[in-house]
């Protein structure tokens, strides 16, 4: 798609640190990195969020991750590692070509966990009804 | 598998508050919530993390996803979501039954993004080696 920024990285009209890629993926470092080799995973094809992945696409996405984090989190020395996928602007999604963080996690590395927000049994009971009633 | 809360639910041992299920996974509210709505999406098959799933699982994953979104964010008044998975105890996996966390997000909710680590491009150039000459 004409003025996307990942679009022109696949095609290769804007450079990108590359990881790897396969025929529908292609994996290079995020250039903002939360941690050390934090890298995305972003599909060939442009659609612009989540919700418009194809269903086609399912197919070999988590033996690509899977390819990707066994190089980078030895490589980087991590314990561990957050896969991420931001949905819209309230979510945080910046570039509206749909893509997935891989965030190297090392302990002691001070990103922390989201607090929770407490509901109660009820107040569960009460979502769950909200959601089961609504309409798709 | 014997002691998996996660394996529990599956079975019905362990009560949950269901939001659906399909042939591979199930969806239920999680009890400690980021947000109102907040979802894990479970695989029925016990696998310890992201970096064992099964391939035949990919097929069908981002449908069943989209399918729970598609009533979970209307029905809480959501503006988008993040989806999340971690990997191992440095990144916040508690459960070791892998499951990925569906958060609703709200415009102003507070929940922030991590900082950046900020690298320059020649700190990035050597990461990226570091990466590609790691075997796998």
């Amino acid at each position: 798609m004409a003025d996307c920024i990942f679009c022109k990285i696949v095609a290769g009209e804007i450079p990108c640190q590359k990881l790897g890629e396969n025929k529908d993926f292609v994996c290079f470092l995020d250039i903002e990195p939360r941690n050390e080799g934090h890298a995305l995973i972003v599909p060939k094809r442009h659609f612009k969020d989540l919700m418009e992945f194809p269903p086609e696409l399912d197919k070999g996405y988590f033996a690509f991750v899977q390819q990707m984090a066994r190089k980078i989190i030895p490589a980087v020395g991590a314990a561990g590692f957050n896969l991420g996928i931001n949905n819209g602007r309230a979510a945080g999604q910046l570039v509206f070509h749909q893509h997935t963080h891989l965030i190297p996690r090392f302990a002691g590395d001070g990103l922390s966990s989201w607090p929770h927000k407490p509901q109660t049994k009820e107040q569960l009971e009460r979502t769950r009804q909200k959601i089961l009633a609504q309409k798709q």
